[in-house]
């Protein structure tokens, strides 16, 4: 029954995390504590919260000062000031502001509020996304790999929601020593025919997957061990998930 | 290391599923043949391919009338006319023509070519969505339930395309026994902070962790066994999670 069965393990007891904490020394440390011994394979899923919070991604709410444009937008939809000034100063563009304000980030990202939150931050304060998820899941990783003496991708994820599909999901934001993607191409179907090339964004399942164990317990679990995928080992990023405007089939 | 850990369990030498068959019936014996003993808590996920070919949702191609229209449509974006054909039969709505046909299926869902497909499909056919995929998992699992004892949520899924992010993910089309909800209402951040009611969709994120030995393996694997998952029994339905247009926060 244990062949190529897929484990998301939890990381549990992770410390509460302060800004200029060292999120690889953590990680480590806590998977020593918990007698985990990481085996060549493993990927580590990482919530964007405490990476945000480590690098000093947060705004605080009594040096805030709210524009008139995210005051007004905020009384309009019924919604906090602040979170609103901050998605805005988060946000490349506004897509639309009511019912929920949705915006593009700088990274690309299309979400409610830049991605700008209230959960899992500190008192009085917001916690934005990374300023560059991509370089922090790769600065976990390259720190993670050395350590351990064999290479350990980190995908760092979002809870988003979706159009046209009610829930959130998690999602892979920032990517490292791994493609995000698997192609299907030359793989054989039920009936033994070979697979048109189909690109199957193996991060974001991933990021989902991780969600199932983070999400769901009583206290929160930052990091996840997710173990038995088969990926490509090839550098990749999130940024490659993000479809350019023109390539959008479907908006 | 073992505790509240998540277990994907793909479900090997599947049967070749033919028109008439009973999918609960190859579950059941499947499984039996594997030694592995299901246990309360574990959900069945299937691939809509299997289940489409065992209610005949599939089109014949000698017998598939091509309509002008389709014959248009393919030549413009350079298709298989009959898969557009058999797209435009199972849309409700066609959204865009160019460069990939997208429309709304009569279950309300949006995808390409209205989830219709040659692969997995049996030799000259082309495999369409199931008609009501809830209801066929509501069947798969009340039978799979009935000869088991205790209730066995099933979830039918398809990989699909979305909008802003490259990669298809694999998705819940139909679901049974239980919520494909869970809502994060009075669950605690890493502060201790209750969470405002925030709504995850956990039948999308266990479809997706289901693909990642489903479509990964040599040989197909259609049925994947996912333990450990903390789920709400109360009955529900993918039809659930479409969004209605006036609803749509995002499109």
């Amino acid at each position: 029954m244990n062949d190529n069965q897929i484990h998301v393990i939890p990381l549990r007891d992770f410390p509460i995390v302060q800004t200029g904490d060292d999120i690889s020394g953590l990680i480590e440390s806590a998977i020593r504590k918990k007698s985990i011994d990481l085996i060549q394979g493993d990927i580590i899923v990482v919530t964007h919260a405490i990476v945000s919070i480590a690098e000093g991604k947060l705004y605080h709410l009594e040096e805030l000062k709210v524009s008139k444009r995210a005051e007004e937008i905020a009384e309009k939809i019924g919604h906090s000031p602040e979170r609103v000034e901050v998605a805005l100063r988060e946000a490349s563009e506004v897509l639309r502001e009511k019912p929920v304000l949705i915006t593009k980030t700088k990274h690309g990202i299309i979400t409610d509020f830049s991605g700008v939150d209230e959960s899992n931050a500190p008192q009085d304060t917001l916690l934005a996304l990374p300023e560059n998820p991509d370089a922090s899941a790769k600065r976990i990783s390259d720190s993670l790999s050395n350590s351990l003496g064999f290479d350990i991708p980190v995908i760092i994820t979002d809870t988003q929601g979706r159009p046209w599909r009610k829930g959130a999901v998690n999602l892979a934001i920032g990517v490292a020593g791994m493609s995000p993607f698997i192609h299907n191409i030359g793989r054989e179907d039920l009936y033994g025919h070979k697979l048109r090339g189909s690109l199957v964004c193996l991060a974001d399942q991933i990021a989902g997957s991780a969600e199932l164990v983070m999400g769901q317990a009583d206290e929160g679990i930052p990091v996840v061990i997710v173990r038995g995928v088969d990926f490509n080992k090839e550098d990749g990023t999130a940024s490659q998930i993000i479809r350019s405007k023109s390539d959008d089939l479907f908006s």
